[in-house]
C-alpha cells in the first residue's frame, strides 16, 4: 500500500536563496556594508517581531501597511498574561524597531548622533505580484540624534543610497525629491488640499475618496488616471512652507548639487508613512514596471519624541534588495567560493589516507572536499571537474606505495608526484597555496 | 496638558543587538563562514516562516517545540482562500525547511551530495530564562543526498561542528556522541523501554508520565533525579541495534578517532527530536548551566523521503550562537570598524569646503566623519577622539586661505600640513591611506 504523501511549497510571496543565487547576495551585502561603513554607520540588529503597536503609532492607523498588511502572531493556548505573545507583528520596515532601540538603550545620553545600519527582512501580508513579496529584504540606515538636524546630513543620506546602487553597478536610476515641511506645514497643507479637493472628491477612485479623510496625502502619488488628472490641475507648490522648511529644503538641494547629485523635484511625492517630515526622496528605476522604487527615505524629526524618547531629529533610508538585483545588468555576476582542491581515492585502500589528507587541507584552511562514495576514477573525475576546484589530489595503490601523492592542476592539465612521507604535508600545502 | 506616551520594550525573549555588541556577532559568521567553506558547504537560505504542518511532520506531533513552541502567524482579516496567511509558523529550527528546498528545487537531480549551511534567526514560544530565548541564531549545515551514507559524514560533520567552535577560541566543551539506530532498531528500542520502564512508571515526573506513551525516548535525557534514577538501573545499552546499524556506529567512531577528536559514547543522548536515525550528538560546556548545550545535530535518513522527496539519508548539526558568546573567554573582543579620518570644520566659511572633502573621502573608500554642528575645536576634538579615527583633519581660516588642510595624527600627535590646491587631494589620500 503505498501512502500519499503531501508536498510543502516555499510560502506563497517568499523565495528560497539557492546557492547559485547566493553570490549576487553575499556581493550586494559586502559592498553595500563598505560603502555604509565610509560613512561612519554601524550595524544594528533588532528583533523580527516587535509589538504590533509600535508599528500602528510609528506609520500610522491608517496607512496601508497598518490597515491591510501586518503579519501578526498568534497568541499561544496556554499562555499566561506574562508570558502572552499576542500583540507582536512581524517588522514591515525596520525604522519603528530602531527608534523603539534607540529610546530603550538611551542611545541619545551615548552619543550625539547615532548612526546605524541594518541588512534584514521585512514582511508584509500582500498580495504577492512582481516586486511585491511578503518576505523581502532591505538594507537601510537611520541618523538619530540631538546633532542630525543639518540639512548636509538630508544630503549625506541621499548621497550615501546612491552611492551604494552606483557601487553595485546601476546607473538608471532617476533620483526625486520633495520636502513636507514641518508638522505645523503638513497641517497646513493637508487642509489646502482639502479645500481644493472638495469640488472634485466624486472625480477620485474609491480608494482616494476614502484617503481624502484619512491620509489625504497619499492622493497625490495614486497612479490612477483620474486621480492623476485631478491632481494635476491643482498646481500643487511649496506655499504651505514655512520659511524656515523652505530654507532647510534650498539648503539640502545646494548641498546635493554640491556633491554632483541630479536628482528632480517631485512636490506630489509624498511616501505613505505618517511620520516622515521635510525631506522625502525616492530613488526608482524605470527597468522595474510598476514597481519601481528601488529605495526611499526622508526625514522624521518628530517620531522619537512621538514614541516616548526625546525630542531629537532623524533621517533614514531604505533600499529593497530584491529591487536591486531585478535592476542590475544582465551580464555575469559574481563568482561563488570554490574548492582549492579535490581529493580522490582511487580504491577503498587509499580512503582513509585520502580522509586524514582532506582533514589535514580542511583545518589549515585550505577549502577541500572529496567523495566518499568509491568510485571509478571518470566519475570521480566528473565530480572534481564540477567542484570548480583548480587542484585534484589522486591517492591510489601506487601513490600509497611510494608515499606520494598525484597532483593535478585542471587548468593546465599538467600533473606531478608530491611527496608526503612521514606524513609530511608542507610541499603539497604549498602548491596547492600558489594559487591561493 | 501633558499626554502619557507609552514606552516600547523589546519583545520579551527577544534582543537587540546594538553595535558595541556587532564586532563579536560579525567575527562568529565571518570565521564560522569560513571554516564550513573549507568543507564545501554552501549557503542556503529559506524564508523565516514555513507551513506549520511542515515542522509538525518533521519534527513529529508529540515533540515540545510542536506541543508548546510554535509560533503561528495570525490569519488576517480580509483574506481570500488564495491569499491566506494561516497555517504558516516562524521556523523553531532550519532542517525541515531545508529538506523542503531540496525537495521542491529537486537538487537530489542536480547534484550528487547536498552539502548546505545557514546562519540566521530561530524562533520558539519559550519561557524566557537564561540560554532560552523567542529569537535566537543558529549557524548549522546539511549533507542531503544520494551520496550521503558514508560514515566519513557523520565524522566530517561532527570534525566540522568542533572546528567551528575551536576556531572561535572555545575550548572547554565536550562531545557525546550516540546511535539511535534505523527506523526498525528505534522501534524495537522503544517496545524495550516501555516493558522496562512500566514498572516504575509511578515514580516518574509528570512529564515522562506523559512521554512514556507519546515519545518514550525523552525520558532518557529527563533532567529530573527521580526519572534520572529510574533510568540509571536500566542498562542501556545498543542490544537494539541491527548488525549494520552497529558496523556504522563502530565506523563513525574509528573515523572520529583517526581525527583525533575526543568524545564519550552517551546511551540516553536522544535529542527530542523523530526524525533522528543512527548518529546523534550534542556539544556541551559546562560554564553554560543547565541550558549547557553550544549545539547538536545527528544524521535523519528519512526525513527527506516522509516529506514527500527521494529515499536519500541526511545529516546536519546546529550551534547557538548566544550559547557561543555566552561560552566565548571574557577577555577583550574583536575591534569595531573604525573610522580613518574625523573632519573638523573650525567655523561655518569652512564647512562647505570640508564636505567636500569629506564626500572626496567616501568616495574613495577612505571611512570618514564630521560633525555637521560647528562647534569649539575642544568639543570637536572630544568626537574626533571618541569616533577612533587615528586621523583629524582639520580646516580653518587660515587653512582655506592657504589652500591646505592640517592634518593630526592622532597616535603620534604630530601634525603637518598638507596642500590641495585645485582641489588635488591626491596627497591628502595617500597620507590617509598609509595606515590602512
Amino acid at each position: 500500500m503505498s501512502i500519499m504523501v503531501q508536498k510543502f511549497s516555499v510560502p506563497r510571496g517568499t523565495s528560497d536563496i539557492l546557492p547559485p543565487d547566493i553570490p549576487v547576495w553575499q556581493d550586494i551585502e559586502a559592498k553595500a556594508r563598505q560603502v555604509i561603513q565610509n560613512y561612519g554607520y554601524k550595524e544594528i540588529r533588532t528583533p523580527i517581531f516587535e509589538e504590533t503597536e509600535l508599528f500602528v503609532r510609528s506609520m500610522g492607523h491608517s496607512s496601508d501597511i497598518v490597515q491591510k498588511q501586518m503579519l501578526t502572531i498568534a497568541s499561544q493556548k496556554q499562555e499566561s498574561a506574562e508570558e502572552a505573545m499576542g500583540g507582536l507583528s512581524l517588522r514591515p520596515e525596520s525604522t519603528a524597531s530602531i527608534v523603539r532601540a534607540y529610546i530603550q538603550n538611551s542611545l541619545d545620553r551615548k552619543e550625539g548622533l547615532s548612526k546605524l545600519f541594518y541588512i534584514g527582512p521585512m514582511f508584509r501580508g500582500e498580495r504577492p505580484q512582481k516586486g511585491r513579496l511578503r518576505q523581502f529584504h532591505q538594507i537601510g540606515v537611520e541618523a538619530i540624534g540631538p546633532d542630525s538636524s543639518h540639512p548636509y546630513l538630508d544630503a549625506e543620506v541621499i548621497a550615501l543610497s546612491i552611492n551604494i546602487l552606483k557601487g553595485l553597478g546601476l546607473k538608471d536610476f532617476q533620483v526625486k525629491i520633495n520636502t513636507l515641511g514641518s508638522e505645523e506645514d503638513k497641517a497646513n497643507f493637508s487642509k489646502w488640499l482639502r479645500e481644493k479637493l472638495q469640488p472634485d472628491i466624486k472625480k477620485l477612485c474609491p480608494d482616494c475618496q476614502q484617503r481624502f479623510e484619512r491620509n489625504v496625502f497619499r492622493i497625490l502619488d495614486c497612479k490612477n488616471k483620474d486621480c492623476k488628472s485631478v491632481v494635476g490641475r491643482l498646481e500643487i507648490g511649496y506655499g504651505h512652507l514655512s520659511r524656515q522648511s523652505q530654507g532647510h529644503f534650498d539648503s539640502v538641494k545646494k548641498a546635493l548639487s554640491s556633491l554632483g547629485i541630479e536628482y528632480e523635484e517631485a512636490p506630489c511625492l509624498v511616501r505613505g508613512l505618517d511620520y516622515y517630515t521635510h525631506t522625502v526622496f525616492e530613488i526608482t528605476d524605470a527597468s522595474l514596471g510598476s514597481q519601481d522604487a528601488l529605495g526611499a527615505g526622508g526625514r522624521y524629526n518628530n517620531l522619537v519624541k512621538q514614541l516616548g524618547g526625546p525630542q531629537v531629529d532623524a533621517i533614514g533610508f531604505a533600499l529593497g534588495i530584491e529591487r536591486i538585483i531585478l535592476a542590475l545588468p544582465k551580464h555575469e555576476g559574481p563568482a561563488a567560493v570554490a574548492l582549492t582542491a579535490f581529493i580522490i581515492a582511487m580504491d577503498e585502500s587509499a580512503q582513509s589516507k585520502a580522509f586524514e589528507i582532506l582533514n589535514v587541507l580542511r583545518c589549515e584552511d585550505i577549502a577541500s572536499d572529496m567523495s566518499y562514495r568509491v568510485a571509478s576514477m571518470k566519475s570521480q573525475m566528473r565530480l572534481a571537474d564540477k567542484s570548480g576546484a583548480p587542484y585534484v589530489v589522486i591517492i591510489g595503490e601506487d601513490e600509497l606505495k611510494r608515499d606520494c601523492v598525484t597532483l593535478k592542476n585542471m587548468e593546465k592539465g599538467s600533473q606531478e608526484a608530491v611527496d608526503i612521507t612521514n606524513n609530511n604535508y608542507s610541499s603539497l600545502k604549498t602548491k596547492l597555496r600558489e594559487r591561493d
